[in-house]
């Protein structure tokens, strides 16, 4: 078998750095890649029903002699106490040690719940992130945040807890739903308006984009990011961009009506109204935010009253003293973090 | 009000220190003492109804304008996934802030749970402890591992989670019930057994005991072991002494017959034996351990039947390829670790 072409991206942070690999037919070869971290270890893959079914083969091929897969179902609600209480059963029915590891195979709600369960299993245990999702290749799975959802918030309980090694395999993709694609481009999106013009203006040009490439360019901004700001105190807040306006969203549709990436693309237009309104943002950036996010297929208007947010946001984790934390941008590739009265927000909504 | 004397012991970790108080009457203190970390900070305290009986209102008395104290019921039980759901429940009512802090005002399982919901929530806010048991004084509120206990074993899910500041008042041990006081001087006996003869020795001496200077040896013995070892990779390991097959004891027991610190004792002994019978533990040791025990009124012989417990030892977290990591006595006052063979124990036993 020819060698896969693969690109590697260092991310450091306190008390240690792990590889990302980038490359199409890597899962292929995944095997090898989990041998050193395995030696005699035992492992534990965590997958999902609609995963399995298009890339188990490929996985259990390359990866040997593993105890069963643990297969959940698909969707945002295994995300929870009751998903973690079930892994920590799986775990112990495969007696996943100390000295064990994890393989999460799938989408962000599998990176984000084996994750959580790995930090916490035993006061934590190893974890090797195989994201399946463009949302999860170029987010999720890089930068060691994990958590689940409580009935009172999305991600309300969670950890930090960085992986061994990140394998993305951009060939899985096609296999992705063009719902899920949509979403994950929506991040995309994120990380141009935030930190690159060049990425942005990618995004509106006409043709296939280079997935690998922009990948690639994602995961360099995060691990960049992540790197000087491992805990979310800083600069971290900037990949929050869409995210506030856009939990309340998710959460304003029960976590049914909006994926992540739908609520995150209005999340963000609403974030740069917000910022052009209050003379922060270049005008223009919300038509150019618009142009881009509509060429990748996504809506910008959250068809719901904007009025009905505003419990959910006070909910926020970044909420505090009668507003929230909100991520605004100066212009495109330029972001900034401002404390916003819930008070503005409501007079420009 | 007169100052009250206080030791200090300061507890290093990788990335960071934190100071533990001890002295009689600080509990009349604790508002001054918690003042610089709360700032505008939101503060949940979390005790337990016995705890809050018997010291609420000095803690009240001290500490003012907080949210309502979250009291939970006494007893291990809510030392539990379903107790750390409720606890996030009690964090979100009461808008327990990224900035926020958690006081655990009670014993070891309310030191293990609040910490642990600490520690996860919105990925870690800051947490004092403010143990109120002899137990919780010289062992689980010093070295930040905290803990929930799954159906499938004890302190299954948890996470190193080090506190701001540990704050010790031997004063509130004089509520303290005689069996909950013994098993604290279970731990304290099991010090003297790795690390300090004289300590030891000081136990089967007639008389009462001092115990703020018990307790300030203990921690002392705990914190550097900490110091070098936080995540339990190595010498940390020896504060386990008894509790591996301590651990089997009190889940025979359904966590119900059995104290912690009484399952420790009885564990230790039959630990003693094995080395013994093994010839790494100086003859003798047995015989010394049990008239220590025997001193502070403890059992020392497992009533039920040994081989009953080997199926709960597989489940520990410390077992692996047919037989456990245990630690055993080389004599009084010196302690190592050795994978023994079930096999073996079963022989001995």
């Amino acid at each position: 078998m020819d060698a896969v072409k693969a690109q590697k991206l260092t991310v450091g942070f306190e008390g240690g750095r792990y590889d990302i690999l980038i490359g199409k037919g890597l899962l292929r070869e995944l095997g090898g890649l989990l041998a050193p971290l395995r030696k005699n270890a035992p492992l534990a893959v965590v997958s999902d029903e609609n995963v399995w079914a298009a890339h188990g083969e490929t996985f259990a091929s390359s990866v040997d002699s593993f105890d069963p897969v643990i297969v959940l179902p698909p969707g945002e609600g295994i995300k929870s106490l009751e998903g973690l209480s079930r892994l920590y059963g799986d775990f112990a029915r495969r007696k996943l040690t100390r000295n064990g590891l994890v393989a999460a195979f799938g989408g962000g709600v599998i990176g984000d719940l084996a994750g959580f369960a790995a930090a916490t299993w035993m006061r934590g245990v190893r974890i090797v992130q195989v994201p399946t999702t463009l949302l999860a290749q170029v987010d999720s799975s890089v930068g060691g945040k994990t958590a689940v959802n409580l009935p009172q918030g999305k991600n309300l309980a969670g950890a930090f807890h960085q992986p061994e090694l990140t394998v993305i395999d951009p060939a899985v993709l096609d296999s992705l739903p063009e719902r899920e694609r949509r979403c994950g481009m929506a991040e995309v999106v994120k990380y141009g308006a935030i930190r690159s013009r060049s990425l942005f203006e990618a995004l509106l040009e006409d043709g296939e984009p280079d997935l690998a490439g922009l990948i690639h360019t994602c995961c360099q901004i995060k691990a960049e990011i992540v790197a000087r700001d491992e805990r979310d105190f800083g600069e971290r807040m900037l990949l929050n961009f869409g995210h506030t306006l856009g939990h309340a969203i998710e959460k304003s549709g029960g976590f049914e009506t909006y994926r992540h990436g739908e609520a995150v693309a209005m999340g963000m237009v609403l974030a740069a109204e917000a910022g052009e309104a209050m003379g922060f943002t270049e005008p223009g950036t919300v038509n150019a935010l618009r142009r881009a996010l509509t060429a990748q297929g996504l809506e910008t208007e959250y068809p719901g009253d904007l009025m009905s947010l505003f419990p959910l946001l006070s909910a926020d984790k970044k909420s505090a003293g009668g507003g929230v934390q909100m991520v605004l941008l100066r212009r495109v590739g330029e972001a900034f973090t401002r404390h916003v009265a819930f008070e503005d927000l409501k007079r420009i909504f």
